[in-house]
């Protein structure tokens, strides 16, 4: 039987992921490629906190999602959505074996440049992509 | 005498910077810089473009730009906060010679969190940031 717990945040969803930190990082790219998504940068926060800072953080890292033809399509209908792109999708570890896995919410994100009917049908698309993402990953049990 | 140009979107600032593409990127880096920002990702849009989908694109360039204090702050305040950085600055060519230079609202991106205090705080802290890096440019007369 499977179980999983999808958490809401306004400005995301997301899933617990039966495995450990890497492990989740893993799987979390190859479900964003099955949903159409490049994964462009990626910042190590613990390395990045602890390089600049010098303090000690979790394992966590932020994954810029992006489809080539959504975005192609948004930047077309407002040149500046750039600022807005690529959506994250953030991976860190719960410490208990466990991992997190959140993706931002692009009808949250992109609601920020106002009312543009191309820009609202991308987003839409982008989150229904997002939210297999997450709920293929809250399936795993973690046995693949 | 100085002139510039300041253009607002809802979501953003930004300036038009009298230089050709590459020299407004560079300037923009070192104007980041001073203000306490580095750059820890960045997407050249024009080659993506070309690469995924075989189509042409001006010379547009992501940034990603975080001050890692003003991260960490905001990250021990709400974990999920990685979904909304790094803070965006785009660069594109604008075709005459000279570039256009915009950087996220902080405070419009990281409104989209809810009430939190510490996140409104950070986020303010960063939008007078950015908006001195835009100004600095903005007033570049291109002669440095």
């Amino acid at each position: 039987m499977e179980t999983q717990t999808i958490t809401q945040r306004p400005y995301g969803v997301g899933t617990t992921v039966a495995a450990p930190y890497r492990d989740a990082v893993e799987k979390t790219r190859a479900a964003l490629q099955e949903q159409g998504f490049g994964v462009l940068t990626e910042i190590d926060v613990q390395k990045t906190m602890k390089e600049k800072l010098d303090v000690d953080f979790r394992p966590y890292v932020i994954l810029g999602a992006c489809n080539p033809a959504l975005a192609h399509q948004a930047l077309q209908a407002d040149l500046g959505v750039g600022l807005l792109l690529p959506c994250n999708v953030i991976v860190y570890d719960n410490g208990d074996g466990t991992s997190s896995v959140e993706a931002l919410d692009p009808e949250a994100a992109l609601g920020i440049v106002g009312d543009n009917p191309v820009i609202a049908t991308v987003a839409r698309d982008a989150k229904a992509r997002l939210q297999r993402v997450v709920h293929n990953l809250g399936a795993d049990r973690g046995d693949a």
